[in-house]
């Protein structure tokens, strides 16, 4: 293999015990920490809707804002939300009521006032579940397709970090590229494209004829990928050699609940498609 | 930041459209392709019980043998299952018959024959989903502790591969060691113990006093981390300092089942610990 990019003649040895050097990272070095907690008290707000969502519109966040937008589609108007934004480049995920919603600090986190007490749900692929659950909706109920959708939506869960902090990590934002992990993650990334692509190759949607959960957890990072809007990869992928995914992507891209809830919590790209919260249905412009 | 064990006059400039070099990768990289599917014609075994598991004794393997065991030792005779070895450095999961139970050929992978049709579901949280609704067990039905419940499984699935495939891999399996990604995956994985360690300062298990399927999916990877039992990685990590994570590591590893369903589909460590195939409790020695 060539390691001509990454080899010195001497090795690195990692310490005994790992100490951690604060300035060292890349981009979004400033929000990555070794230690979990909040590093500052502030209150998140709260408003008038059952459901109180604290997100952004990155590939993490759309999924959740779609599926609300999905279900208030259907009439749900149990669904109604309060969308905050989260600004994770200015640490916004480190504030004490946020750490209260999600330990984690990661976007998105939800609050579900609509019982006695509110519930607490993080993590967008248990977002996704909850809501499902709560409302009846894509999520089939017979065995065979709901293990299905399950499958699914957790293939998602652990190949996205693979995707998103591997890949775009290495190609797209780490203070310098180096072959090894990008040739790496590469790899992962055409593999993944390659399982949804002949999945998708005699199936409408992921489990078959019903659009579920599980697309919506999937489409903005694969399909988003397959179209080559993520990372500026499309080339160098060869994207468009999964026509499959592609043609699924476009199928989803043309729901009216997918349009809108790509607006919501978004802080960049076209200023009149920037929804930095949302409170109302109104507060969603129409394309 | 130090880049010297990196850093090259020249930096590695990725090509316009990236191609696969077979050769590389380090260990396991025989296991790793950009594409997906089957390798070479080989049909499953199908044993007698309602649950057939094709799988190996890796975190990922431990989680669904352990829920099983657990099932078990409740009294449910339809968690009885058949466990076969997929032996994934011999590309077992590239067979035909397993890459039609899961077309992403990764363990575990179960088939549930106990209804008019075969159910397949695939990746460990969506066996785990599958078999607490189907059994009613280890997932509470309130609202407000489902939800937990939910939000520790996916954060667990969403970190797992920041664990295994980030940390380990660049701090143990890697053809070299590279300064950057492992101070990168480090961070992550001391934060993910701090978060789990916070988490359980004051509660018994992740979600309170309720053993779920959270504690089975993360117990492998995290638990056995905290241990210092993962990668050798104990004294890196400084691991004694997460107390709270390894008195629940402790707890966990008294109980019977997953004492039980550690040894299943084991190929490695003590020779009488290992279960190669699982076909009757008889089939796993005591301690």
């Amino acid at each position: 293999m060539d390691v001509s990019d990454s080899n010195d003649n001497q090795e690195y040895q990692p310490p005994k015990v790992w100490q951690w050097e604060s300035e060292s990272g890349g981009r979004f070095a400033s929000i990555n920490r070794p230690v979990a907690g909040p590093t500052h008290e502030k209150a998140l707000p709260v408003g008038e809707h059952p459901i109180q969502l604290y997100s952004l519109a990155t590939p993490n966040g759309v999924k959740v804002t779609v599926m609300l937008e999905e279900l208030l589609a259907l009439g749900h108007e149990g669904a109604e939300y309060d969308a905050w934004l989260i600004n994770i480049g200015e640490g916004d995920q480190f504030g004490s009521g946020f750490v209260e919603v999600n330990p984690n600090s990661k976007i998105p986190a939800m609050v579900d006032r609509s019982g006695p007490e509110p519930i607490r749900v993080f993590e967008s692929g248990a977002i996704l579940l909850y809501l499902a659950e709560k409302f009846g909706e894509f999520l089939p109920t017979e065995p065979g397709p709901r293990a299905e959708t399950y499958s699914w939506l957790m293939w998602l869960m652990g190949s996205a970090p693979y995707l998103g902090g591997g890949f775009g990590h290495f190609y797209a934002y780490a203070p310098k590229k180096w072959k090894y992990p990008i040739d790496r993650y590469t790899m992962e990334a055409k593999r993944q494209l390659d399982v949804l692509n002949r999945n998708l190759a005699d199936r409408k949607f992921l489990i078959g004829d019903d659009y579920t959960i599980a697309d919506m957890a999937t489409f903005p990072w694969y399909g988003a990928l397959a179209q080559g809007k993520l990372y500026e990869a499309g080339e160098f992928l060869d994207v468009e050699s999964y026509t499959h995914v592609r043609r699924w992507m476009a199928d989803i891209e043309q729901r009216p609940a997918v349009r809108r809830g790509r607006k919501v919590n978004r802080t960049w790209g076209q200023e009149d498609k920037q929804v930095r919260e949302r409170h109302s249905a109104a507060d969603i412009p129409e394309d």
